[in-house]
């Protein structure tokens, strides 16, 4: 299935499976989803089921939403087709992916609903979900990450997670963890919803906490209109904090188009503005270089605005998360990804001043957590991300995090012998390192670098703004090796060779871990234990097996299962 | 490998491949691994490498050292064998065994050293790990459980985790976790280490934090002497509690004798004094019943003292954990377990009401944390577990518990036709479901199935001490389902029939996930993230398969892998 390249951009006069509407601060998108339309051959897209094709068109609607839509405060998710919200994935794609792809899928589209609820948290665009039909497994889930569930009350109407009995695996997109950690759903409730394929509607659905509310059908348009005008009225999104701009106001800030992005890619490479990549097959290594900015910042928020999508930050970060999203579906053999930075450390941290500094405007604000969740996809990606640290590279504030995301780093003790006048290899810590740029367990990157250690925390953060370079930065913690000239290519060489003989999959596994110290959050959840067992249930001969019941759904025979538990 | 059932009872003076020794507070274990005296043929267990049966001794061991050895407040473990501390689980015999088998054993082995830490934590007898030579993988993970480790420091000594690197396998005994999240080493660190077969020994595994102490082999005794000396002293265990009885003081209370179960098994039955089981292999379910006391609760801690392993409150458990334990590795095909309890509640309520008075006495701050680790025990085993709730029981206080472990509780609505003249089916909340029988999140049962629901949950616990039958019970949220006698068993055998119709892989990871709602320790993260991710990796041809590295371990050939990351 993955012959053909997947790509990522799209753009809403490109959609086939979503129509986005707004109307004030409340937009609408109906899922009616093309059967015809699937990103690959060989299954029909029935009962607005989804694929991948769909699900970007819903990550790039949720983008636009916050960046092109300043005024919007409530999104409304519903359905354009008659009596059904959504089936949720596929199961035909489901069923003849292969392993990888399968697992590739469920991230995105765990990704996607994570950054819904990332919206209706950090920037006050509160998603509503109108389920004015039936909602079945990745349709009740994509339900369960919006704020709020509506659903239509008409006898008929469900939502349910059907997974567990008609097919063999779990509701892995979210499902079991929102049930128990977000709805709050009793465990034996929760356990017997899951076994139920027609699901359950009406009021019980509503004791039971799976929807907030269940509304006759007469009264459904009018109820969600209201609805939706509650959530928008309540919302604290800056646009609306202007002086003299009172919530509700549609005469807000006008948004910031996210116009196409300038992408070359050809067999071994793939270029933007910012980022580039070297696509090295014969190693299974990509290297992966990123600019700083070209030039200094904008001279306040305003300024930034006015440059747009061009605006250095969310130039790169757009250029990176298209980067990410390419590099993990269409090429899973490049196991290794070596990131290094080009450019004038002084450019990024002013860049990232003025980010803090316009926190409470609410494009530095999208702009702060956009990177935020682009960085939190690098640490769920399953590829040893390795930081090369050289003279003239920019591993300060916001792009430090790529060294700090990486598994090991390696920064040049010192120059190069043949360039003896270049200033050596240095990294900076900015205000971006301590604060808003969360990774998925709640904390940033450096406290769960030192998790544990609050001395080694309090010892290198005190060096904010200062230069390090490698010996310095190796003693602070804050890299992990400083080989100088005469070891430089040998070590890196011997790294990332290494690193290239091991089991793929122990790798994943390793790294899904150490990634992840300290507590745990719904997004660690999801990705560390709901994942990791579907994952596993995805493998298992009972689900994927010839006999195993996601292959033989719908084909009238009953799945053949081995009987003993593990 | 699982023709012959696994026995898990054993005793000190049967052990094949352990040495107890105490002397005075500290008691030392030697392990000193029997090579020819594997579990099963078909390996030898070179090297200090462990199977099965060399765990079963070593928790047999830590058992006994709680309750027989009061007067124990530090707990040496070390090897007996000469350079070599251990060397992990056998390879030879993990590359052998099934799926099943490997997963079940990994459980066992974690509860084991979660259970090591618990003496440590709630008993004061504090874990000592006093590697005198190499310890590798599982060697090095089983130091990880004990509180302090000493490393000797002789160059060629060393602790390692060469999982990833050897065998396309991670460190799931704990070993990613308890590195990252007890340890505190930096993940960097963590990973480079991780890959390195060779392992870090001397000062560098000081400075990363892999070990507390190296010391030189010349003071080594002497060292591990004084240490387990300071360790002791600074126990708070119990038994030095009494009146005139010092810390370090040997004239402790008297231990008490955990003498054999009686135990009877056949090919559908095991039959111990309390607790019984019955075994239906046609419908895949175990129906088990657990006996309340016989009569009233002794009149102090120390008349409970002197009834010794009759104790009820212990000799209950000793038996639910020994069936647990059978069950779960002899009977995988038996996906179901009912529970059902015959008794008095009162009798019940009134031993569980001793234990907590006398919760400052050693003793019964041992059967009280044997409790908790045995339900423990039963939130992590991969079986559905259904409670029955009929006229006679006794599902109170302690063992309401099994009820609120269940995934779901059936409790019937009155009393049976034939015998009208029953009390009613009733469940009653005690002092021990709201405080000390903590699941692995750290949580009461209560307090997880009321996870976000305050209210909820003090709407509950306000009627402790209430006979509460099905439909207050119901509504209390504290069942699940409340039929009457004219539904009772349809309603029952539709739901175990419907259970056994379900892919058993599915319901492990449903139950894996709804069980543990709310926050994550490192006993969840170990069950959860970290042997989730393991489980896949086993099921993976990269570690399983035929040219799998596990499989091709100790060949001389190198592993054949799929490099597509997933």
């Amino acid at each position: 299935m993955t012959e053909e390249r997947v790509e990522f951009r799209v753009s809403p006069d490109r959609y086939k499976h979503w129509r986005m509407s707004c109307d004030g601060p409340v937009a609408t998108l109906v899922m009616d989803v093309d059967e015809q339309g699937g990103l690959v051959p060989g299954y029909e897209l029935k009962l607005n089921s989804y694929d991948l094709g769909v699900d970007i068109e819903l990550y790039d609607a949720v983008q636009r939403l916050r960046f092109e839509h300043p005024e919007v405060r409530a999104v409304v998710i519903t359905s354009g087709k008659p009596k059904i919200f959504c089936a949720g994935a596929n199961i035909r794609m489901l069923a003849a992916s292969p392993h990888g792809w399968k697992v590739n899928f469920c991230k995105f589209t765990n990704e996607t609903r994570n950054g819904i609820e990332d919206a209706t948290a950090s920037s006050g665009q509160t998603y509503l979900a109108a389920v004015n039909g039936t909602a079945s497994g990745g349709g009740y889930e994509l339900a369960l990450a919006c704020e709020h569930i509506m659903l239509v009350d008409d006898r008929s109407s469900a939502v349910s997670l059907p997974e567990l009995p008609l097919l063999g695996v779990l509701p892995g997109t979210g499902g079991l963890t929102r049930v128990s950690d977000k709805r709050h759903v009793r465990r034996d409730l929760a356990d017997y919803f899951s076994t139920r394929p027609e699901g359950i509607g009406g009021k019980k659905a509503v004791q039971w906490r799976l929807v907030d509310e269940a509304v006759p059908r007469p009264r459904w348009d009018e109820t969600v209109a209201e609805r939706a005008a509650e959530l928008a009225g309540r919302s604290g999104r800056l646009a609306g904090n202007k002086p003299g701009n009172k919530p509700g106001n549609k005469q807000g800030a006008a948004g910031v188009p996210l116009t196409p992005l300038g992408k070359v890619r050809d067999d071994d490479a793939i270029r933007y503005d910012h980022v580039a990549a070297r696509l090295d097959r014969e190693a299974g290594r990509v290297d992966i270089s990123v600019k700083g900015p070209q030039s200094g910042a904008p001279a306040d928020i305003v300024e930034a605005t006015s440059q747009g999508a061009g605006f250095w930050p969310l130039a790169m970060t757009r250029e990176l998360d298209d980067l990410i999203l390419d590099l993990r579906t269409n090429e899973p053999e490049l196991g290794t990804w070596v990131f290094r930075t080009e450019g004038d450390p002084a450019a990024v941290l002013a860049h990232d001043e003025l980010l803090l500094a316009g926190q409470d405007d609410w494009f530095a604000n999208e702009v702060l957590h956009y990177l935020k969740r682009t960085l939190r996809r690098l640490d769920v990606t399953s590829r040893s991300l390795i930081a090369v640290i050289e003279p003239g590279s920019c591993f300060a504030g916001s792009l430090l995090e790529l060294a700090l995301a990486a598994d090991r780093s390696f920064q040049l003790a010192g120059v190069f012998e043949d360039d003896p006048d270049a200033e050596p290899a240095a990294i900076t810590l900015g205000d971006l390192n301590m604060g808003p740029l969360t990774m998925s367990n709640g904390l940033t990157r450096m406290a769960t670098r030192f998790w544990g250690d609050e001395a080694g925390y309090e010892a290198a953060a005190k060096r904010k703004g200062e230069a390090l370079e490698a010996d310095e930065a190796a003693d602070l913690g804050l890299i992990t090796f400083a080989p100088d000239d005469i070891d430089w290519d040998e070590e890196i060489r011997i790294a990332t060779e290494e690193r290239a003989s091991f089991s793929p999959d122990a790798l994943t596994g390793l790294e899904a871990n150490y990634r992840f110290a300290g507590p745990e959050t719904m997004e660690t959840k999801i990705f560390g234990r709901l994942s990791a067992w579907q994952n596993w249930i995805f493998n298992r001969p009972n689900a994927a097996g010839p006999d195993g019941a996601l292959r033989r759904f719908g084909t009238g025979q009953r799945a053949a299962f081995d009987r003993k538990r593990v």
